[in-house]
């Protein structure tokens, strides 16, 4: 088939994807990201002090917003956004009038392929969500819709169409994403492994969503990618986009829609304070054992056809399951259905546009 | 964790594995497999006119079996090894007497990494069936046991451990492995991706597996590795790997074991030709659409703990819900049986074996 590889050459998409920053300093690092960001828009979410100014180099088209702007638009749905954490970066998403979100963090740098050559990661992310996906059956050449490459032998023929994409998620060279006990473990491991290879990952398998370099369909979506509370006031912080990941995945699964892992790699360039890190995760480390569990048993009925009813099910379900095992789990459930509410208000038709994709994307065709 | 990549160096698992090569012509290419393979057992199984002889070079160790000593060995139950098709490999699995088998075809050659290194395709296998597997989640940097690699973070420390792995299913450079239609539309298509990875198959996703090169735990999971009926007097042909796969796929989910795809690469040399593998295929292109949903919804229950109770059940449902798609089929579940019944002739003692096998390796631990 190899259908879609092919789209117009740069940039790909202008007009349909702003880019998501959040941050608590300048922006040097957009300077290495000048000839594949510049075209596009940024939407800068400010984290900690706001009354701190935020360069952005020269030649930038932007908006940006710091806590007083997340509460003077949000009121007191301004609860749900985290703050002093990058969760807040969901904000973003939800001020975002794209059909394409792609999120990137402030210390993460352009990689080189193999060759040497600097890859272009957002064009990537694009060529991911414009293909389809394969997630109900595994092909062993990896991207089927890949130039050099196709389904295999066996591969039965009313799937090769895929479903839609919703999630492009990428990789990292150098500093690999991993848990503060193994950073302790493993100070000065370096990922160096370029694996020439975009995935699907299955229907019915759970991954760890790491939201460093990570790409999206809004419309397909949006409302999913919620990224919790974390940070100030909260007893958590560092699983932001784990808790984005796993609600995302089960609603992927349950409308039939595609998540995608593999190409692109940036570069990232320091690793977080291990010993920082740990304070930060350590009840995730405990209650991840709980969650995952609740997350691969949980499920959706026909009657959640948009993501928004499939989210506040999720809600639901978190409360009634999760709300034992932590207090916490019950004013997270609470903000989970005021994200909802605030997307809704800041997205008044977007709730009919996720529901015709929501249709559009059932888990056979 | 990291454990395990370390192994003594060659020949690993000198007495403890098995070559299998199913063939009808004379084995000129283990000339250039001879650094790798000389140092192990061969189990040839010549296809076709028994009366021909098959020329084996100098310096391999080797027993071969011909339709005539399948017949004597195997009496009646001869009937479920296939004739002038390469599924008549498995014969080979049978009569082995190691823990662990290495098949590749014929037509397959030493392909060379991106560095120009030939790659030992054997060895990597060996790791990969020496190292566990991950197949309750997912790991986004692939296999985390390798070197340079480990769980990232977001990943739940209980399944750290893994599962034993039964298969590993390595890939192919130059001739990929599509079926008649593609090879039709794409005659000209050779993959040249090497895709540094090696992965595990979730729990739950089937996959098309292929005979061409691939290596497996024969205590583990050897009686399922039936490649059914196919070829001389039968209405199908090359889908003896894929049925294998299916059945072993819904065993491994079952008893808690995992299946690996990526590395190795071997270099297929040759295209079969297009137009006899529709008239062996074209049957299969319609059954697989009804078999993949049948074994997607195929369940076992606990009484079902070893390989064996495990095959026989599905031999059982194979009956009863593909029955009625052609007649083949309840032909097949009988073969099935009779597979299960030479096995457990030819090795007494290994249905205790895979018995402990198969407690070892809950879903969970």
């Amino acid at each position: 088939m190899a259908t879609s590889g092919s789209v117009p050459t740069t940039p790909l998409l202008k007009d349909e994807l702003d880019i998501v920053i959040p941050t608590i300093r300048n922006l040097d690092f957009l300077e290495m990201w000048r000839p594949f960001f510049q075209p596009y828009h940024l939407i800068i979410v400010q984290d900690g002090d706001p009354t701190r100014t935020i360069h952005v180099p020269e030649g930038f088209d932007y908006e940006l917003y710091n806590r007083n702007d997340i509460n003077r638009i949000l009121g007191p749905k301004a609860s749900c956004i985290s703050f002093k954490d990058s969760a807040c970066r969901c904000f973003g998403y939800m001020v975002s009038k794209k059909k394409y979100i792609y999120t990137i963090d402030d210390d993460c740098f352009v990689a080189k392929d193999p060759s040497g050559k600097q890859i272009n990661a957002l064009e990537q992310h694009i060529k991911n969500l414009l293909c389809p996906s394969t997630p109900f059956f595994f092909n062993t050449l990896y991207d089927p819709y890949r130039e050099g490459a196709d389904f295999v032998r066996g591969y039965p023929f009313s799937l090769r169409e895929g479903a839609k994409t919703a999630i492009s998620h990428g990789l990292w060279m150098n500093i690999p994403d991993y848990d503060a006990p193994t950073q302790m473990v493993k100070p000065l491991e370096r990922n160096t492994r370029y694996v020439d290879a975009v995935m699907t990952i299955p229907k019915g398998t759970l991954f760890p969503m790491c939201g460093m370099n990570l790409a999206f369909d809004r419309e397909l979506i949006g409302p999913a990618m919620y990224f919790g509370l974390m940070g100030d006031g909260q007893p958590i912080g560092r699983y932001d986009d784990m808790w984005a990941g796993w609600c995302m995945k089960v609603i992927c699964d349950h409308l039939g829609l595609g998540v995608k892992t593999g190409l692109p790699y940036i570069w990232h360039s320091k690793a977080s304070n291990p010993f920082v890190n740990l304070k930060k995760e350590y009840k995730g480390i405990f209650w991840q054992e709980e969650i995952i569990p609740f997350f691969q048993a949980s499920t959706l009925s026909k009657e959640h056809d948009t993501v928004q009813k499939c989210y506040n099910e999720l809600a639901k379900q978190v409360k009634e399951n999760l709300g034992k095992l932590d207090p916490y789990f019950v004013k997270l459930a609470d903000a989970m259905v005021t994200w909802i509410e605030a997307w809704d208000e800041l997205n008044p038709t977007a709730s009919a546009s996720t529901a015709t994709a929501a249709t559009n994307g059932p888990a056979k065709k």
